[in-house]
């Protein structure tokens, strides 16, 4: 698997590379000269902050994985990326990040009112692009959009909840992360597919593909947050351990760890302060409770599942492409 | 107008209590039973903290003004009472006030974190609602509603930004209250009488009766808060003035005093504690400038343009009704 990493790497980047330009163009024109400054200023300086755009590739790529024709989906596939940045904007408030993809967050660099005021201007703006779709089946696509969104709200208040709570059990996590993340990506390949006038079993069978590949890239995030070279992570390594974040690895290691593991966990987490010794420790705990073990299963049984799915599909290039994302995912290092 | 003001207020007291009872159900409804707790329990703290629910009524009445049944609104002004209250919720921080109708605000109550998630919340459960209407038209009513909510946005952005600029002309000031008060009040009415099936004449003039109404409504908000006493406004006596808000009055006073005005008026306004006899002197210069007797000639002028549209509809009950809530706005005292 190592050994094929930067083909798989390849193939995914072009992938994205021959739609990235064209989302972004149109995330720029869709803000390009409103008014008043004061609530899209924010904005563009949100949707400029680049991002690999796979929420729109899932749309375009499920939309002709079922015989449209991607263009069908940009106005959808440009609204699911709007929401996914709504999500962020707010998100890095609650978490009170001071930083995303290397830039001050919004409420950082401008202030919290104008960050939750940009995040609902966001969201309105999604809904507005997605509107634009041409679609006899577009109410049932706005229905699919909502009721992702609440979703992705419920996940957001059920991660909130776990960091007060110490025993969080893996089923609860799982039920969390496919709200809080893979939910928006299942609704991108049901949207793209509707839009590419699929049948409901093949709206299906992307939906469950990408809510798999959804919750396998989470796991697979948890995972890299301790296991990967900080140069290559582009993050503090460790970051989620010292910031409590409930993880796969630190729900399982809860779990599963026996009362001396238990005890020593316990205590470094109560330090204040991390260094690399530290975080080293916490990882060789997971390592022997058999935390990473058992995240790297899990992660290859939900590409399994999501690849099962995909299979369902008759042959067509996007097929290809969506399976070369689900490769990229489980054997990203990065 | 003085003698006619307890009619005038039992008869719109009627038709809000007809209706209000509706309405709270179907809002308790929609929240009843939702998990998890930390994103459901705010949102129902704050549907349960009343309000006169004008905005729902307002849908209903115009669907039954233009030959509709306004049980085919009820959804549809369900949504837009949600969408109302989340920019209540997300205003409530942005202001960083404490207190809504006697209450706690939602981040005084829980947290800022868990106030932007339940605002998103509402933003969500109130396009699922809206999409569970019964009209042929539900794609336009949907675009009505999403362009209205971000005419909200942009009314929220101009209010900020005008409590950082001195000179606010009286046409930026309008076409702020226009976006930020009206334009919720004018959505209500359009999407009322498209689902009542109501020709593009009615729509507009109802949609333009709302806005006027809605103008008015908020000029006359302006003015109560410096003319009316304590007890009767619930709440504090200059209390717009004391948070330096941007009101019809002041925006009218900073370019109609005169230097001597103006340089007390500062005086006053640089004062960190108010006490009522600054809010006296405040009120005694817009008195002597012309800016209280300009603002009751808006009000009217705003009253008698609703009026105006409101008479190109066909003799309903429902119309006399929305008659009666444009009578109140302009007489009530508090």
């Amino acid at each position: 698997m190592t050994d094929s990493r930067p083909d798989v790497e390849e193939t995914f980047k072009d992938v994205l590379r021959g739609w990235r330009q064209k989302i972004n163009e149109r995330l720029a024109n869709i803000v390009e000269t409103q008014k008043p400054a004061l609530l899209y200023e924010p904005i563009r300086y949100v949707l400029q902050g680049g991002g690999k755009r796979i929420r729109p590739v899932m749309v375009l790529l499920s939309c002709q994985a079922v015989g449209g024709k991607p263009e069908w989906a940009l106005d959808a596939a440009v609204a699911v990326e709007l929401v996914h940045n709504f999500t962020l904007v707010h998100d890095d408030i609650m978490d009170e990040d001071d930083k995303r993809r290397g830039r001050l967050t919004l409420h950082k660099k401008w202030n919290q009112a104008l960050a939750i005021l940009a995040g609902d201007g966001l969201f309105a703006l999604s809904y507005q692009t997605l509107l634009r779709t041409q679609s006899a089946r577009i109410h049932e696509i706005t229905n699919i959009f909502t009721n992702g969104i609440l979703a992705v709200c419920e996940g957001q208040a059920l991660d909130l909840e776990f960091e007060k709570r110490e025993a969080v059990g893996l089923d609860d996590y799982l039920a969390m992360i496919q709200k809080k993340t893979a939910r928006l990506l299942a609704i991108s390949a049901e949207i793209g597919a509707l839009i590419g006038n699929g049948g409901a079993d093949e709206v299906k069978a992307l939906g469950d593909f990408a809510n798999n590949l959804g919750c396998a890239f989470q796991i697979q995030d948890d995972l890299l947050d301790i296991t990967s070279n900080e140069g290559t992570l582009g993050k503090t390594f460790g970051s989620d351990i010292q910031q409590r974040k409930q993880t796969y690895l630190l729900v399982h290691a809860w779990r599963h760890a026996d009362s001396d593991s238990k005890a020593q966990l316990q205590q470094l987490l109560s330090e204040t302060e991390f260094n690399h010794a530290q975080v080293a420790a916490v990882k060789s705990i997971f390592d022997r409770v058999g935390s990473i073990q058992s995240a790297k299963a899990a992660i290859k049984q939900y590409t399994a599942a999501a690849e099962k799915s995909l299979e369902q599909l008759g042959y067509t290039l996007a097929k290809e492409k969506l399976m070369s994302l689900l490769r990229y995912v489980s054997t990203r290092i990065s």
